[in-house]
This record gives structure tokens, sequence and C-alpha cells, in this order.
């Protein structure tokens, strides 16, 4: 028997803690961890947006910073992430699930469907970014796809099932944890949607 | 002589009443205001990022919305607006200016322009506007010159000149208060800077 340093066995690979309450910063913090090693490699130039608040009430104390002691969340009207690779306006969605067996369509603001939608018109590489925690697995999900599907169903989740027909599994490592411009290339090599849509 | 109906004569076209404290305010709102038409018909997706905040409390009352009570504003890393427009990546800052003769370059923070650089790089249109408040002038500043000027120069700031030397006077009308895309179609089609960059 092997004695930990720490007393504790390590999680096995592939085993995820997710403290309630934190559930979604997990992929977040991931996706942003990939987005500086695209950074700081000057392969891309992708930014999460800040979170949208309304502010009410700014305190200016003396000598020190202008304090925000009243604000709220506002709905976002555009997707989370945008930025620029080779050249091409990148736009997505990032939603981590609980659930196993299909992600609920209230996870995403019509809006947000909207834009992407709007996007996609305009020659965008757009997509939606879903983790199934449960599997620990994180699927890139073209964004015509999911506009798509929305608009023509009437069901309020999107099974399974279709993310392992429709969407594309995002490998991982450590440096890019969600290493998305795998798939993006992918596409992009194959002549794909994306440059379909703009003929 | 005439009667206005509030008994007041009403602002010459071109005269800004502009209060203190809420400077900067006008041009953001004119350049929204732009981008809302923009979208609206379906012109370009452009808009401007949320303002970024560290939020540090929050308190969730029951049966009411959620409500940050302390929360700090952060340095942006970023431009304020970014999107697309006839499927390129479109980014860029915006600032007013109170002096006459000048822009402080301590206005736009060393991030924002190491951004520019890196967005350039990539393929986008990237660009700041700058209004001189007091002139009544707004302009469009390719942002290879401004981040050029911003890293080759001693001085603290961008003479008046430069502007007429370097940048394009950006239309304005009661719909597209900034007009900007104006001007980002002129050098497109002149086969400007932007292409070149890339080639």
């Amino acid at each position: 028997m092997i004695n930990y340093p720490n007393g504790r066995k390590p999680m096995e690979t592939g085993q995820r803690s997710v403290e309630f309450g934190r559930r979604g910063m997990e992929l977040e913090k991931e996706i942003n961890r990939t987005n500086q090693f695209y950074l700081s490699r000057d392969i891309a130039v992708i930014h999460k947006k800040p979170t949208p608040v309304t502010i009410v009430k700014v305190d200016y104390p003396k000598r020190s910073a202008a304090k925000i002691t009243e604000a709220y969340f506002k709905l976002p009207s555009t997707t989370d992430y945008n930025g620029i690779y080779k050249g091409r306006y990148i736009d997505f969605e990032a939603k981590d699930n609980q659930l196993l067996t299909s992600f609920p369509l209230k996870s995403i603001h019509p809006h947000q469907i909207r834009h992407l939608d709007a996007v996609l018109r305009h020659g965008a590489i757009a997509f939606v970014i879903i983790r199934f925690n449960k599997k620990n697995e994180t699927y890139y999900c073209p964004a015509d796809k999911v506009v798509n599907y929305y608009d023509h169903t009437q069901r309020s989740s999107i099974p399974y099932s279709w993310f392992q027909e429709n969407g594309w599994l995002i490998p991982s490592s450590y440096l890019k944890p969600v290493d998305y411009l795998v798939i993006v290339d992918r596409l992009l090599t194959q002549g794909d949607s994306y440059e379909n849509r703009q003929k």
C-alpha cells in the first residue's frame, strides 16, 4: 500500500470535484485558461466578456478606490465569449449541465440564440460549448445546428444522443483544458458549413 | 422674433451641452445608438462590452433579485467594443477629449494598446474613435497608426494635427450619430492597410 504525502488518495484521472454553488465555474475557468494559452502563444485573441451588471450606487471614499455599493445582475444580450482566430470572428457561449440524458434549453437565453443566429448571418464561426459534468464530456456544437434545433423543437431540452450525433468532443490537456480550436480547425479544413453559409 | 414652445432658444447645430461628471457618456451613448441601428437593420453585430467589475459581496434577499453590495471597477484588459461586419472581426476603443490641441495618451491603457496590436496581427479591422468635444469632431484612427505612434513617441499626448493627417472625420446623423462603418467601407474599398497587413 502506498502512502500519499497528505494521507489521502489523489482523485483518479477524469474524476471531478465540483462544489455545489460553484457549478459552472469549473468550465469557465478552464475556458479562460485555454484562452490565456492561445493569447500567450499568439494563436488567437479570445476573451470572456465581463458579467453585465447594472450599477446603481457608487461611493467615492477619499484616498481610496470607488466602491460600488448597489448593483444588480443583468440578463446578457450576447454570448459570453468572442474574439478573432485566423482572421475569422469567433463567437460562443458555454454551459455546463448536471443532467445525464439531456440539456435543458432554458439554460440558454433566447437573446443569446438570436445573437448566435445574427453573427452566423455575418460570417462568424459560432458555436456552443456544452459540458455534461457527470459524464465528463465537453461538446463543441456548431451554432447553426443549435439555433435550428431551438427554433424547430417543441421540447424543452436537447437529448444527449443529439450531442453524440451533432457535436464534437473537445480534447483536453493541462495547458488547454478546453481546446476548442482543434475542432474549429477541423471544420475549417473540411470546408464546412461556415464557408457554405456565406455562399 | 420667434417664440420657441418652451420659451428657450434651442441649441445651435454642433453645440453640445455636456454636464461635468458625465463627460464621455455622450460619446458612448451615441456609439451604442449607432450600433443599435446597425443591429436592427442587420448591417453589423457590434456591442459594447459590459464594464468590468470585481464582485466581492452579493446579498440574496428572499423573493427578490440578488443584490451586489460590494464591488470595484477593474482595469479593462481589452477594448470596449467588438463584433462582426461583412465577415470581418471589428474591434475598437472610443475616447472623448476635453482638450483643444492634443489627446493625452494616458487616456488609453497600455493593455488596450497591446490588445489592438494583437487583434491587428490576426486580421482584425481595428481602430480608435477619438472625439474632440470642444471642436465637435469625432475621428476614426486606424489602430496600426495609433499603436505605432504610441510605441515610438516620447510625448505624453498626440497633437491635434496628427488626427487631421492620420484620422478620418466620422459622419453623424440622427439615426447613426457615430457612423464609423462609412469609414470602414471606404478603407476596405481602397484595399487599405487592413488587407496589406495580412499579406
